[in-house]
């Protein structure tokens, strides 16, 4: 039953359709409110907010997914597996996201966000493996990435930083957000890209 | 990470799924009603026509989507982006249709439903001109065209519109929506077409 | 913005996701027992017979979406709306068929099922003669067939019949589908096919 | 209507978007709870194991679906409606897996976990013989493997031996599951594969 023949296009648009319903279900935490006024929207904003982080950083890891898989031909048991090990962590983003939004000042919940997001750092870490480990030579694949690696550790980092505030937390959730939609601050790793 | 080589296809396919999930769970604010009559029916009237206009206006803007994307090759990041950004605003429109189909005669659900109109036709705007900029002398992917400014500012006037009539917007919703629907009014903007 | 040049893939695609998530949120209505027994999964049973009849007719037309779409090579603006037209009413079957689960005693709910499956069919014969006007040599896309409607006539006759009895609509629903699963009864229709 | 000429593209993208949305609609079970703290988070842990037993098998249908369709290039009558009672029997996963997290002592609904299982395995065997019977020279889909024969009959027995214990049909669960997971141990059975 190895994955060898599993062609990358099934792989990827698999994944695509995970990725889609997890981004979409977060919103279905925005939840109608019953009285029609500005006012009873002003308990969404953070929800709002929540939901806008997660939807960046799961757009960027959709981007990042294609990156890696561009170069992949065909698909080992490897790749297949880690792949789905990140999509399982990916899917609890929304209940993640849910429990952080409604509870942003409590510890507890931002420290469950940290962790998945650590996992989810991880996995891909371990998915980049694989696809590098796959095709060597590749470029684009390199087996590992400064950014990962340091998005991962600011990600445990968040973790016990909740129980210092809640905003240090969201700080580096949405400054890891950030370092990777600014176009190339990293330009001197890529000499040449 | 710069977003070269990305290809349309994969980009195309994650967006119809976003778009596909976002038309579909609009339909599970119409709640089954509890009891077995006509007239427990008469509350979701309103519900079913709020569907009907966003389902409209979502497959508007996919086929809409689609003549942009015809001419693009490969994409980049601000064209990535671009159409990233559109897809978070559209994922509001079931938040924003159920809220505004519970209280269709307030102001601010009807508001908020301009807001999210008028935002998605400003994103979709952005994308155009993404598009226009990558491919600039694509016919199809006309970098600004009137049809798509006018519809931005009408949805923009019934954001204010909403507190004079919510009939008002309404009408502003559903006459944007026809004249995208219906065949070619604009026929001198594309002589040769 | 005419929808020529719209490849057939992408409306494929496009149908195909919303008709997976279709079937798939109708089993949400399966709401989990708060019990642990077996008497406490018996209200479920007429749920779970609604949910295989529509699963059955949303796999039947899915099906058949593609005997349709076989022939045809671009869109055009008749097709793609047609499409979305069919796409609406089905979109409108988790509704129905939860509301009918919920309340199969009762003529109203079932008659609106007859309701949608009669749009649901009408829509589809209006699609597959939108794709037979563009394609009128093609063998599989004959404009009109007598299943399809006789089916929407049957469908039709379900409505008021719900208010004789709730079970003769239901004989016609299962029947409708019947017609369509079992391996061609009507094989001098398509002689040489 | 016989369904000569389906390409398997499209069956393999509308079982993938089922399939994506199945695993996806599971995480919804995990309700967010109301307090924010550690504890109020151990309810969810049977829960997240429950996800995560039906995310792996899901995953892993997945991936023999693939292997099935490897070979495959049309798709008849039988194989598109042997996948389609496949998709139903899986399409009760969430459902089934929501109930055994909840009552997880309990054995009515281990044993419901455990029919569902049982049925997703015979008919996950049916629709492996339907491609068998369909491309029979082909190595990929031999039409009957002991793995698969034997995990339908340790899922069959995992339903009564929930009333034993509903830990033995745990081990049961994951026993098949870590099978098919870990590398090759029945490599005697394919020589040269």
């Amino acid at each position: 039953m190895a994955a060898m023949g599993m062609s990358k296009n099934r792989l990827e648009a698999f994944s695509d359709g995970v990725i889609a319903i997890i981004v979409t279900i977060m919103v279905l935490e925005l939840k109608i409110p019953h009285e029609s006024s500005w006012l009873a929207l002003a308990p969404l904003i953070p929800k709002l907010l929540g939901y806008l982080l997660s939807f960046v950083i799961v757009a960027i890891m959709w981007v990042n997914h294609h990156h890696v898989m561009h170069p992949v031909e065909s698909v080992d048991n490897r790749l297949l597996w880690a792949n789905n090990v990140m999509l399982f962590w990916m899917s609890l983003i929304p209940f993640a996201t849910g429990y952080m939004s409604e509870h942003y000042l409590s510890p507890e919940p931002v420290a469950v966000y940290g962790i998945d997001m650590t996992l989810c750092g991880l996995s891909f870490t371990c998915f980049r493996l694989a696809a590098g480990k796959r095709y060597p030579r590749s470029k684009t694949s390199q087996p590992l990435t400064f950014k990962d690696i340091s998005s991962s550790i600011l990600y445990l980092a968040s973790i016990p930083l909740a129980f210092v505030s809640t905003y240090v937390s969201f700080a580096i959730f949405a400054g890891v957000a950030l370092r990777y939609l600014l176009p190339k601050p990293e330009k001197q790793e890529n000499p040449g890209a």
